[in-house]
């Protein structure tokens, strides 16, 4: 390689957000790597072994679901920012640690028995990653890097739902396997958080 | 790391593109990662092992190549669009659910019996790519955010030939493993709906 | 998500060059995956058995400097190109085929055994890497999509000089282990050509 | 795809970042790919065996912190500099191989028995990534490519202080295995190093 100069890097924040939306892009992609291929010799054995490995495939869109709503918030929250700084790159840090480890708790998650430990360690997780992001988005507020147009309060209480919403599943848990519809109450809390 | 400001951040729709073309690499580039290595002592039997793996290197030629035109008509079909907005975000990450989920259909698609299920499962994931795609492209179209001097009408016709090829070879691979005879047929009937 | 629109999308030869680059860095990194730990319960175990594996440990270090030095001449080849068209976009695609497939040459040539036809097989797929290249530089001059100031011919050497290297290391495996050392002739030859 | 232009590919030097930052995103999120789930049919049996792979998730925690804080030390290093050349591509490849390195050093140091070979293996790897970052950092002071505005002497020291804290951890690890202490030093080195 000639020795000239190749022009200037992109800039830190750039590459703040590039390498967040990369590892984010990596980590909802290897959500579908272990999935298990059904067995079967004849279409009706096929169907019969991939309805018994349906907890496998809900529990891959779920985590599609988590992660894409995750990514999106991120992307809502920085879109009304003027400059990264403060602590911001450390919570994001952190968060990307909740993204890292999503697709292994999503294993844990579908692996057999101890529902109760499996399905905490999974919405921990989840609620820790929200919490992260509200960080983030407390850094900017306090750290006045926000657009003036624009205001984070509906963001603030979508998150605040949303890790409320993990949070609360985890002693439900204990009790009853339904602490799944906690999770299916999320979207919509997280909606109505946004709207009120 | 100091608390400087680190600069703006780049734009929502620069980072739902690039987040797009980091999950489409890195499923493109999973496809290859199971791919079988034929064993064998001598060079005679390495490649008469590596003939009975025709299937697998096929299907991730199949894949590679099916992954590849998708993003080749992604890419088309944003350069004419002056702003990303609308619906558009949501039928994005349907169509990367589609292509996350792609190395596993591939998995499925290359697995022993039940060759019409296992078909119909990728043909359908494939179909279903090629929808969200064509409801990006209704969506941009719908917000009024096409560059005026561009015309959208090829690639819609591709997109529909595209589709409508891989739904067709649902219902034949009932019948007949000459199915994939469909598949081959689908770049001729997309470049015969781009010219029509 | 708010309606409102988000910005223009990066243009598409931006994308092409990202999406290359995301591609190559996850082949990359994936050459790690699958290296084999050295077990054993004391230190000298331990070392006893690395040296038992160092052929992986090799090939792994080759294929880096393979997939590397392949990126460094796309990045050089892509330098002094004013715009990205002709048939470009459709011999870069078929060189990520390449790239995307080296983790798995990488693993048939490390199998046991038939060494003519793994080296042959590694070595095949290195000197399609390079032509593609070659053939993407050819469309760059051909299209007169180069910068004025600068000469393609140095680059041009390079790479036919790396795939001669590649495509005569085939049958000297025929014949000898030494094959070997026609790739580490490759950066000579590879320097030698680019100041010929 | 029509013949037309795409318009112009990014710049060497925007290329040569966000080709590192893919690399260090897809290292840090395959760390986890391999995480061992616990095994467990009640809660408590879950538990029990989550606490016997502790061993394994510290690695994991070490290395996400060791990688994450080589991105931000390779972030901050590129901060400054007005124009990437010299032989800092060159330094940056390496750095990256260290990096790919990461995931399969973390398994080798996770596996059981042969503790002095297993640590050095680690610590060795990482005291490299330093020294790489580090003859990065010269070549770009050298080169004369860093904005006048700014010192690099902070981050020069930083560095020294975090490749000689793995360096020390080698000849301890012989001792003990308190080795692990001199890493757990190695921020708060770092911090000192930056202030000092």
């Amino acid at each position: 390689m000639e020795r000239a100069a190749l022009g200037a890097p992109p800039s830190p924040a750039e590459r703040l957000v590039f390498f967040s939306d990369a590892v984010v892009a990596i980590a909802i992609t290897l959500l579908a790597l272990e999935l298990p291929v059904p067995e079967g010799r004849t279409d009706a054995e096929f169907l019969h072994r991939a309805a018994e490995l349906r907890g496998d495939y809900a529990a891959f869109l779920i985590s599609f679901a988590v992660v894409g709503t995750q990514w999106f918030v991120h992307n809502r929250l920085l879109a009304g920012v003027t400059s990264i700084g403060g602590r911001l790159p450390q919570w994001n840090l952190l968060w990307l640690l909740t993204i890292v480890a999503t697709p292994f708790v999503t294993r844990v998650l579908t692996a057999d028995g101890a529902f109760a430990a499996r399905f905490a360690t999974y919405a921990a997780t989840q609620a820790l990653s929200g919490m992260f992001l509200w960080l983030m988005l407390r850094s900017v507020v306090r750290a006045d890097l926000l657009d003036p147009d624009r205001t984070m309060a509906a963001a603030q209480r979508r998150l605040v739902a949303m890790t409320v919403a993990f949070l609360i599943s985890i002693p439900v848990a204990l009790v009853t396997h339904w602490a799944y519809l906690c999770w299916i109450a999320v979207p919509l809390v997280a909606r109505a958080g946004a709207l009120a």
